[in-house]
């Protein structure tokens, strides 16, 4: 466990949490970020970063990396921390008017304004809709990322998905697994070509299995994990093939989770917030961003930098409300250290 | 005269004016810009061209000139057109519902749209207090800014001022001109010391006069026009030179000026408009940038971008009432060509 004390907590690195460090720190603010994906840049980085944005004033084209890259240059004087890999849980009004944030990992972080720029929500696992997949979640051989390849040397292993994920990993685990079986319910891939061709290939060459047209559709095992699952082919009977681990690929789904339970007035899984600062209904939490909804909101990455600039002079007010807020152009004034 | 027939009249061509040029071509609107200004860029270009700006997302540093070639390069693929140098002058409602904006330079815009993007006004010279002073404006002998040097070829000139435009048309001017006097209040310049020390070598060296702690107090002249101005130097008896041409380099001051009287709704020399699309109370007229208000605004370019953004879908609402607008992302479907 580890414990953080700042000024604003930035539940979420996409592009309009970055943005918001640099602009709390022009107001000499000190922020923490969290992220429960293991790198920043929110969609950016996880959906599209070799792609071309075009809509970024200033910027007649810009790949969706160079811009987190150049937002991360951007908000250095400020020098803010990271917690990534790990999901906000919690947050808890504290008796001082403060706040704690507690993260999956245990992470807390005391802060006196909080500030969602949680997009659409953490990152979650497609889970195919398979009974009892739960039971042997956890270690139990089914899991939904690798986080270790290591993990599944000599192990008997059934991927499934036709994506560039299931394709990447499977290419990486002919190597490492004792047995290892790519189960795709299609019969072309969604991922790269060449590393489909390499998966037939590996198949051909008796390296892997790779299973067409079919579908996991039964797991089975014990307490102490799993044991088996069954497969069913186009056109064949079931059959059950013992494994390790079965490792669903399925993508990733944005997912609203804990922050539905924080007492936030919500709409359409979207935070509801006031124009003027991007307040919520919980005085000194704001949304900012794609998470956010108002009369004429747009899910755009330039409205997320607005609404960054007009929460931090909001929030800068409700920490210091006896300072005396002037708006100093950066031109004139530079950039503080902090 | 000229007319020009277009979607939307854009008034101003600050960074927020050319960004909203962008905005509209991605819903395929054609824009006409108007600026009093002889360049694109509003203040960026007027006041610090050469200066940085910290606080445009996605660049940590920007030179002003340089982002404003950036939303050139930008906005190309819309062929916006351009009316520079005239000033926006009265705005027509047309029996259709359409509107005409009509320039000091007798240049007719024909539009469905208004956009005003006028930032702190048009800027104007800033003008001494002499009496009489424009009974010879309008070509009779007083001008506030040189539009062509040539025009003072062999003619007796007076300058006024400290600052860059009062060095530098000095400078130029003294080969010019067939007698130059540069008067100055003070004894020092505000504009740059190497401008400042050629002019002092010119009047050492006898190509022009130097008044320092100086002030024209009086102009003279018939209807034909200025014959002669009175000069104040400290400690001196005033006394009269006779001139030709007598042009004041005070800076210019934006000011609201003609679209004070458009019917919009004012708070402190601001548009007020409404936070979700940034409309004035006109229908059909919007306000962006510096030049409007609203709660929690702040007189930043990045917030203008925001605005312009916002405007856009509802001025597609607002031209084409039967058409349903979706959201497309620019990653996803590129720019369209207009
Ligand atoms: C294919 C595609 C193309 C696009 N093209 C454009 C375009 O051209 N122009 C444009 O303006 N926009 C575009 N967008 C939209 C743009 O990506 C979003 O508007 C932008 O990412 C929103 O930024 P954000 O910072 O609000 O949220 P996000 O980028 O979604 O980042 C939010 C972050 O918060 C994290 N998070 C959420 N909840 C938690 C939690 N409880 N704990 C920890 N972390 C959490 C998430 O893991 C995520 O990393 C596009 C989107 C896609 C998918
Ligand atoms: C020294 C200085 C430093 C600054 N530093 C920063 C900074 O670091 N960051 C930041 O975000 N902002 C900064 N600003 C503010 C920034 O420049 C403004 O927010 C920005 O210029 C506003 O853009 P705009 O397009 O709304 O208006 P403007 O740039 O003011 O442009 C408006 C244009 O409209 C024209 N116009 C007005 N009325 C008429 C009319 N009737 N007819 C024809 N044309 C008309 C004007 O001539 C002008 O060219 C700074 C400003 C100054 C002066």
């Amino acid at each position: 466990m580890s414990t953080i004390t700042t000024d604003i907590c930035i539940v979420g690195a996409g592009p309009v949490g970055l943005f918001a460090v640099f602009e709390a720190g022009l107001l000499k603010m000190k922020c923490h970020v969290i992220d429960a994906l293991p790198q920043v840049g929110g969609q950016l980085s996880e959906i599209y970063p070799k792609k071309p944005i075009y809509d970024i004033p200033g910027f007649p084209m810009v790949l969706a990396g160079d811009l987190v890259q150049n937002l991360m240059e951007q908000i250095k004087p400020f020098h803010p921390t990271f917690t990534l890999g790990e999901r906000v849980e919690e947050l808890q009004k504290q008796e001082d008017g403060s706040f704690k944030v507690i993260t999956s990992g245990q992470t807390e972080v005391n802060c006196k304004v909080v500030v969602i720029a949680g997009g659409l929500g953490s990152f979650e696992p497609r889970k195919p809709a398979i009974e009892n997949l739960e039971n042997f979640e956890g270690g139990k051989g089914v899991a939904y990322m690798i986080l270790d390849p290591e993990h599944y040397r000599d192990k008997r292993v059934v991927l499934a998905g036709g994506g560039d994920s299931a394709l990447d990993w499977a290419i990486f685990l002919a190597d490492v697994a004792k047995e290892l079986t790519l189960v795709h319910r299609g019969t072309t891939f969604r991922g790269a070509p060449e590393s489909a061709a390499k998966v037939t290939s590996l198949s051909e060459e008796g390296h892997m299995k790779l299973l067409l047209k079919s579908n996991v559709t039964e797991v089975h095992g014990s307490e102490d994990g799993l044991e088996s699952v069954t497969i069913l082919s186009d056109g064949a009977e079931p059959y059950k093939l013992e494994v390790d681990a079965f490792i669903p690929l399925f993508g990733l789904v944005p997912k609203l989770g804990p922050l539905e339970n924080w007492g936030l007035e919500l709409e359409k899984s979207a935070i509801v917030v006031n124009t003027f600062d991007y307040s919520t209904n919980v005085p000194g939490v704001y949304a900012i961003g794609d998470i956010n909804t108002y009369p004429g909101k747009l899910k755009l990455i330039l409205c997320g930098f607005h609404e960054a600039a007009l929460m931090a002079q909001s929030a800068y007010s409700f920490i210091y409300p006896d300072k005396k807020f002037v708006l100093k152009y950066t031109t004139v004034n530079g950039v503080p250290t902090i």
